[in-house]
Order: structure tokens, then sequence, then C-alpha cells
């Protein structure tokens, strides 16, 4: 296992959520561009996350965010309770979906996608196929993917680029619901990189103590007071009971500047249990 | 439409996640068990939900959030965005799954259900069915009935009772990953019920003015100024573009209550958007 992970380090092996034409690949293809690296398709996300911890791969990338649909639960609880990873890097990537298949098709039964895609054009679906049944798949890639295959009456929801690579026909672009459809992806690793300069973030989640009234507000405190802006804050199931949570927070700024990282640590000092990301500098993309 | 709405209050129609053999259905038949009504099976959460907003039924009964999975975000989402409903009831319950075939299955090469319980039996999966494919329906009833319908190769993971209903065999119960796992259902009715005494919550949503770093931390001393006990916060996209939210307040007492409806009225003063579900009775079934 040790030499293993010596040379996948050597190889710099990337990976993410396949197969070919998922946009996952498409975003993974762009902000590496010019570096180094080769990539690995993973059928899933957690076992993309699992071959960083695992050291098969050197890092990662995957969705953590949509606009419209909100967090992706399964990165969010993997990185909390399964892994001991960093974030190094996000990149907020603009989604736009197709509706695609095979030329000659005329009657669309069913529709094949990702859940978060069939969910992000659910207006649309229910206006021009009402009557199609929806499939829900691992990628949009994979639904692409089956439509190329052969289901009778199939349409896939995907990007136009996974269109082209399997020789699908689109019918309608820009089918989302929301024009503000898009969602962050980040890059996962085993060491933190925590540049400095602008343009930086820092993620952590934590297990606040006590459930009186105020147990959030004091940590929401402990940022505002030294002029941390968070960006995001979101809870989720602590996986101990009903009613119980841990809380993901997102800053602007890195652990290099002082007043995030004093932040930082008396939030750490005031919980329960308290996991830092690490970090990590944005990339905004959209189109 | 005027007519008909009268005949379905006269009536009372209740109605739920079906197919037959849902949790959905379990808890409706527990919860209205000696009340006057008749249950209507909808296929999806949102055309329940829309069915009491529309006037078709007069409540409905579905799910908003798993101890595990955690909300239930097609729910969320269209309580804060396309309806204008009261909560009139919350129940919690217990959530246990079964592995459900056709007697004489050797090779189990499909396992099919809903998502969150797919999700919630992940580590029994990887361990015993590793190999096998994951495919996702609308509902653990609907799950069952495909396999009792004979897709070959498949299992269901559904409740005991759904399997008992359509014949099938469970070959493990209790197969989720963590014994806590409850769900909360709850009532929808176009008018709030808030009633007074002990065991009741109140829910609101809202959209915070500002996005400065203490703008949440304002809200929640409104609450804990007054002693209210927050049980849940949530944020959910604001669906305006990424980084902009909207939070759920679940918090105990009632409308009814003076500090509740003093702290609710203050919040609201302070909020750009601002929806009040109401408040209602806490029913907890866990077994």
């Amino acid at each position: 296992m040790a030499i293993a992970c010596e040379q996948t380090a050597i190889e710099r092996l990337i990976g993410y959520l396949g197969p070919q034409g998922t946009y996952s690949e498409e975003v993974a293809l762009n902000i590496y561009r010019g570096e180094f690296g080769r990539f690995v398709p993973y059928n899933s996300i957690c076992a993309a996350i699992q071959g960083v911890e695992g050291g098969e791969i050197s890092e990662c990338l995957v969705p953590i965010e949509n606009s419209l649909e909100g967090s992706v639960n399964i990165t969010m609880d993997t990185l909390a309770h399964e892994v001991d990873l960093a974030i190094t890097r996000e990149i907020v990537w603009s989604i736009r979906h197709s509706l695609l298949l095979k030329s000659g098709t005329k009657d669309v039964k069913t529709i094949i996608s990702h859940p978060q895609a069939l969910a992000q054009c659910r207006q649309y679906l229910s206006r021009q196929y009402p009557n199609a049944e929806l499939k829900s798949v691992a990628s949009t890639a994979e639904a692409v993917y089956l439509v190329a295959s052969g289901v009778k009456g199939g349409a896939a929801i995907g990007s136009r680029r996974a269109g082209e690579i399997y020789s699908l026909t689109s019918v309608d672009d820009d089918i989302q619901d929301n024009p503000n459809n898009c969602t962050r992806f980040v890059a996962l690793s085993r060491t933190p990189v925590n540049p400095g300069g602008q343009n930086c973030k820092t993620s952590l989640v934590c297990k606040i103590q006590g459930d009186r009234p105020g147990s959030l507000c004091d940590i929401l405190q402990e940022f505002a007071a030294r002029g941390v802006n968070l960006t995001r804050i979101e809870s989720r199931p602590a996986r101990a009971g009903l009613g119980m949570y841990i809380f993901f927070f997102d800053m602007e700024g890195s652990m290099e500047d002082d007043h995030v990282k004093t932040a930082v640590n008396a939030v750490k000092a005031k919980c329960q249990w308290f996991k830092n990301f690490g970090s990590y500098s944005v990339y905004n993309r959209l189109s």
C-alpha cells in the first residue's frame, strides 16, 4: 500500500465522477488545463473521495453545492464523517442542461438523468413531457450513454458536450428551470494548501456544545467580532438522532490571515467536535 | 372549482405519498386512526402538496426530514417557493428497512428503492451486495411493487409491511446503517391550527436582510433574548444565485405563547421575505 501510494503521488492521478461526458469531467479538464496529471473516472462521488483517502489517487474533483438544489449531501457527509481530507481548490461552474436523444426518436417515454439534473429541469419536464417516466441514474453522462445504447423512447438530460461525445441530438438547450444554475466543485487532497492572498476561502465543520438557544449565536459572534465574512452556513444530521446537527461554515479569507486564524481557533475551542478543511483558492467560470 | 373544493372539504380527503405500502401510508393510517376521512395516494410528494394547495384534498402527510439523510428537499422547497400552506401536525416515526425479494431469487443483481432508503442502507449494501446495481424509484413501495412484478434478480428495500402487502420475502430486517433512523412527517393544510398547550412547535422560513457577518446572528438573538428554543435551523438556496439562502427555523412553543409570538414578529420585521407555517402538535411514535 505504501508503495502504491508513492507511485500515485509521482504520477499525480486526479479522480472525478465519470464516465466521460460528466460535468465533473468538463470542469476537471478545464481547471487542470496545462498541469501535469492523469484523470481517473470513478463511478460514484463516494468512491472518488475514498480513492484520495486510501492513496489510490492524489486528488479528486467532486460537486459540493448547486445553486438550486443545495448541498450535494453525499459529498458533505463523506467529508464530515468518513475521511480526513482538505479542500485545495473551489470552482464555480455554470450548468447548462440539454435534452438529448437518438435522431429518429419520435415519442419520448422515459427521461433519464442524475436526480439533481431531473430536479433542476422539473418545470420544463412537466410542461413539455408531463407523461414521461423519470429515471434516476448515477451521472448525467451515464444517462446519455444509456440513451445512446438504445433505451427505446428514451431521452437524457446532460451537457451538450456529452451529447456530442455519444452522438445524440439535442432537442432543447438550456432547459434548466432557473438561469442561475451553477455548481460549486471542490478539489480534495490529503494535505491542505492554505494559500495566502486574494480570492481565498476557508471551510470547517463542527458540532456545537450544548443545545441552548444561544449556542450557534455564540459561534457566529466569534466570526462577526473579527469581521470574518461567512459565505455559507449549512446544517447536516450529526447521525446521533433527530434534532442533533453538525454545522458547516465557509468563510472568506485564508488561515494565513490573522483574523481568520484567530476566529477559527476561537470556534474550535467552543466546539465538541471540529474539523478544518483548510484554505483554498476560488475560481469562477460562469458563462 | 369552488364547488369541488366544498365537496372535498366535506369529505375530508387526506393525501399521502403512495402507492400502498409506503412509510407515508403507514404513518397516515396510524396518526389519523379513529378520525373521519378518506386516504388518497399520490405518486409524488410534490403532487400531494399541490393537491392541498389546489383544493383537491383537504390535507396531506409528507416526509420533511430524516435523522440520517437530512431534509427532504422537495418538501422544503415546495413549501417555501410554490405553495402557501400551514403545518398542522408533526409525526416522528422510526424507519426500519427490510431487504425484500421474491422467494426463489438466488442471485441479487439489482437493488431498487427510494434514493433516501438506498442512502440509509449504504454500508449494508456495500458489505452484502457490493456488485449489485442500485436503482432509484419514486417510493419504497414502488420498488417493492416492481420486484413483486418480476424484475429478474431484483430485490427491494422497503418496510416489512410493504413486503407482506406485495407477497415478498424478507431476507434481512433492520438493514439501515444507523439505529437512530427516523423520519419527521408533517401534515399540511390550507389553514393553520395554532394549538396552545404542551408539545407544540412553530415553523417559519425567511430571507434575511443584507449579507453582513452578523445578519443571521441578529435573527438568532431575537429568539435567544426571549428564551425561544430553536430545534432546527436549515438553509436552502434562495434560487437567486449561488451564495443566496433562505433559512428555515423550527422552534418549541406555539404562536399562542406570548414569547414565541413576540420573537416571531420581531424576526418578521427584520426579514426581506417571511412565511409563517403556523404552530402544530408533535407526536412521537418511535419504536
